[in-house]
C-alpha cells in the first residue's frame, strides 16, 4: 500500500482565541505540528490538540518558533545561534511533557514561519534547530524544504528528515518555492494542486513555473489551517490522494 | 554516613538579568528549583543553569509557578485546577526537553512562590500540581511541607515526597510556619538557625515558638538564592552540617 | 431628545487574531471600551480599532486589566493598590498616546473582567483605578456599576462616574447581579431584556428577581462582543432604543 | 552659561529585577531615557523612574524598543514601518500617562538599542519613530546621531532634534561610529574621552580614527548605565564638564 504523510500546523490559537477548524482538519491530516507557545499555543491549548491528534490517530509533532506572539512568529529575528538551539529545546521540551503525561510519543519537530525561512537560507540557524531536535531525541522526525540548508544540515546531523512538498506554491528550477511576493507564487486553481501533488508523490517529481521537470522526493504535503477553505481543501486533497492509490498515512517511530 | 539534602531555587534570572550568585550558591546546597520561565527563567538561563548543575553535582528539579514575570510569580492567581495542571505540564516539560540535551535525569518538582503557598491551603491547586509531576514521570521526587495538602496530595499519588523544612522561619504547633506578616516569622540569628536545623536533621523535630517540641520529618532542607547574604549563609550552613556529622546530599533516582 | 449611551468591549484581538466583529458592533453602539495590551489588544489593534471609532462617532474609552494574556483578564490576580494604579496608568497612557495621534480625546475608563469584578467589591483596588483615571485627566468620564465600591470610589475622588446597566443580567435587591454561578444569572429572553432596558432607561428602575422594583440610575447600557449573537442582538437594541424614543449617544466631554 | 544635555538610559530593571544605580547616575545627568515595557521596565518601575526625575531636575524621555523582554531590545526584529510606528506610539503613550499622573511634561524620545540601530541605518524604520513621536506631541525633543536617516528624518518632520555625541566611541570619517565589532571600537583611556567630549562640545568636532578632524554638532552626550563602572564614570564626567565650563543641563521645552 502507498502511503503519503499530510502535515498541518494545529494548535495555532491562544488563551481565549480558539481556532476551531482543528477538530475538523485532524481528520483529513496525519501529522499536526502543534505550537508550543511562543508564536501562538499555550499549556491548555497544547494538551487539548495532542489529546485530540490521539483519538484522530494524527502523530504529535512540535512547531518551535521565534519568540513572538503578536507577530505570529512570521517576523525575522535576529537570534545567535546559541539562543535558536536554547528556545528550541525549550518548546520541544515543553510539548514533549505533554507527549509524556499523554503516554505517546512526540513523532517529529518542523520549525514554524519565519524561523523555518530563515533557517532555509541560513546554515546556521538550521543546524541549531536540527541539532536541538537531536539532542532530545534523536529517533525524532525532523521535516524539512529539500534543496535546503534545513534539510541538509539535518541530514548530517544524521536525523531521520522527511522532505516536505508544498500543494499549492509553484517551484524554481533549483527546487526552492517561488517567494511570496511574486505573483505566481500560489496556485489557485485546485485541479493544478493536485496534479502538482500527484506528480510529487507518485513519481517524486515537480514542474517548475519555467516548465522543466525535476526531482522533488516528497515525503510529507504541508497544508495549511489558517484561511477559510482550509477544511474544504483538506478534505479535497484527502479524497483526491485516496482516489490515487495512497493512504494518508504519518511515518511510524522505530523505537 | 548521614545525609541531609539542601535546596535552593536556581536560574531565577531573565534575560540580560543574571542572578550572579548562583554558581557560588552550587557549591554548597545539593539540589537545584530551576525556574521555568514563568516567574523567572529563559531557555538560555534554564539550559545554562543546569549545566552547571552537572558540573557541581547538583540535581535539576523543576520550579513551576504562576505565568507572572512581573510579580516574579509571587501573586496569587485564580487559576482552575486544570489550568494549573496544564501549566505544570509545560515548565516541566520545558526543563525535561533541557535535561534530555545534557543527557541527564530530572530530579523532582518543587512549585514556586504563590503557587506553592496556594497549595499548602488548597488541595486542589496541590492535587493538580502533583498529578502534572506524576503523570510526566512517577519516579520523580517532589518537595513539599509536611502537614500540607501540597505534601498530602502528593503522598496519596504515590510520589517520593521530601519533606521540606524551613531553616531560618519559626513554626506553629500544627507544624506550619508563622505567616511572614508576623513579627517573629523569621530567625535573624544564625545560631538559632542552626540550632532548630540540628534539631530538624538529627531528632526530626522541631520547636515551636510557643516552645513545644512536635514532630518534623524534614528531609530536604530549603534556602533561599535572592539575599545579599545568600552564599554567606549557604558556606555556613554547609560547613555547620559537615560538623553535625552530615554529608548535603540529595536523594538518588531510583530509574 | 432622550439620550442613552452603549458601551462595548472593542479591540479585544490580538496580534493576528482578529475580532471581526468589532466593525459591525460600531454601527450601533456610542461608546468603546478598547483593550490595552493586558488581556487583549495590541498597539496595531488598538490604532486601527480607534480609528474605526472616530469614522463610526463612538467615543473611545480605555479598559485596562490585569496583566494576563492567556487568561483574558478574567483570572483574579492578588496585586497591591499600588500596582493595580501602576497598570492602569501604563494602559490608559498607552491609549491616550493613540488618540493623541489621532487628534481626539480619550472619553472614558472602564476597567476589564477580573480588574472590574474585584474592584465592585473591594474599595481598595476601585480606589487606585478611579485615581489613576484622575491622574491622567479629570474630565475622563468613569464607567462602574452602581452600589459598589467601584463607583463610590470614583464618586468620591469626584470623576464623572456614569453608572452602568447590564442588559441581559439579572438583579438582586441590593442592586448588584444575581453572580453568573447561580442558574437564572442571565435573562435569555430578548423580550424580557428589552423590557429590562426601557425600565431603566425611562424609569431609571429595575425589577428585581424576586419582583420588588428598586432604583437603577442607568446612564450607559453595557452589551458584549464576544459572542456569536452579538453583533444581531446589538442592532435589535440599538431599533427597540430607537424606537422607544432614545437615541444611542455617548455623553460629551466638557473640555 | 554653556550648557551641554548628558542623557542616560534609564529604569531599565524589570519586576524584581531592579538596576541599584539607577539613583546614583541621576545626580550626575540631565535627561532620562526611561525604558517603556517593551525591552525593559515595567508600569511600577517606569513611575518610579519618573518620580525621581523630577527630585533630581533629570527630564524624562521615553526609549521604545522592539518587543524583545529576553533580549533586552538588542535583537534585530523585521517589522513593518506601521508596525514600528505603531509599537512607538504605545510605548511613548504609556510613558505620557505617567508623566500625566506626575504633573510634567514627557520631553523627548530616544529609540532603544536594535531599534535605534536599524533606524541609524533604515530611512523607513527611522520615518516611523520620528513621525509616531510627532503625531504625539511635536514639541517633544527627538535624540539621535548626526549623520544618519533616524537624524535626517526626524529634521525633515520638523521634530527639534538633538543630535547626539557617544563619549567613549571612535569615529569615522563620515560621521558615524566604528562598528563594536571592530577592536578600536571604544575608548578605554578615560582621558581620551574626555579630550573627546571636550572637542565635542566646545569645537562641535571630533577627531576620527584616521586622524581627521570632521564636525560633529554634538547638543547631547549618551553614557550607559549598564556597567559596573558607570556610576563613577558618570560623575567623572560631570565634574569634567563643569571644569571645562559647561553645566550639564538638558534643553527646556517651549511649551
Amino acid at each position: 500500500m502507498n502511503t503519503i504523510d499530510i502535515n498541518c500546523d494545529l494548535g495555532e490559537g491562544f488563551g481565549s482565541y480558539k481556532n476551531e477548524k482543528d477538530l475538523l482538519l485532524m481528520k483529513y491530516i496525519s501529522s499536526a505540528n502543534i505550537a508550543c507557545g511562543f508564536h501562538a499555543g499555550d499549556s491548555s491549548i497544547m494538551l487539548k490538540t495532542a489529546q485530540k491528534c490521539i483519538e484522530n490517530k494524527v502523530t504529535i509533532g512540535a512547531h518551535p518558533s521565534f519568540p513572538d506572539l503578536q507577530g505570529f512568529g512570521r517576523r525575522n529575528m535576529d537570534l545567535s545561534a546559541q539562543e535558536v538551539y536554547d528556545i528550541c529545546v525549550y518548546q520541544i521540551g515543553a510539548l514533549l511533557g505533554v507527549t509524556k503525561v499523554l503516554k505517546t510519543n512526540l513523532h517529529h519537530v518542523k520549525p514554524h514561519g519565519a524561523l523555518y525561512n530563515m533557517a532555509c537560507k541560513d546554515a546556521k540557524v538550521a543546524k541549531a534547530i536540527a541539532q536541538a531536535t537531536k539532542d532530545i531525541d534523536d529517533q525524532l522526525f525532523f521535516y524539512a524544504m529539500p534543496f535546503t540548508p534545513l534539510y541538509d544540515e539535518a541530514k548530517k546531523l544524521g536525523l531521520q528528515v522527511l522532505a516536505e512538498g508544498f500543494a499549492d506554491r509553484r517551484y524554481q528550477e533549483n527546487g526552492l518555492l517561488i517567494p511570496r511576493s511574486e505573483p505566481k507564487a500560489v496556485i489557485h486553481d485546485n485541479n493544478l494542486v493536485f496534479e502538482q501533488i500527484k506528480m510529487m508523490i507518485t513519481e517524486k517529481k515537480v514542474e517548475t513555473i519555467s516548465g522543466k521537470i525535476i526531482p522533488m522526493p516528497v515525503e510529507t504535503i504541508c497544508i495549511h489551517s489558517d484561511n477559510e477553505l482550509a477544511v474544504a481543501f483538506a478534505e479535497s486533497l484527502f479524497r483526491f490522494i485516496e482516489q490515487s492509490g495512497f493512504t494518508a498515512e504519518a511515518q511510524r517511530r522505530r523505537v
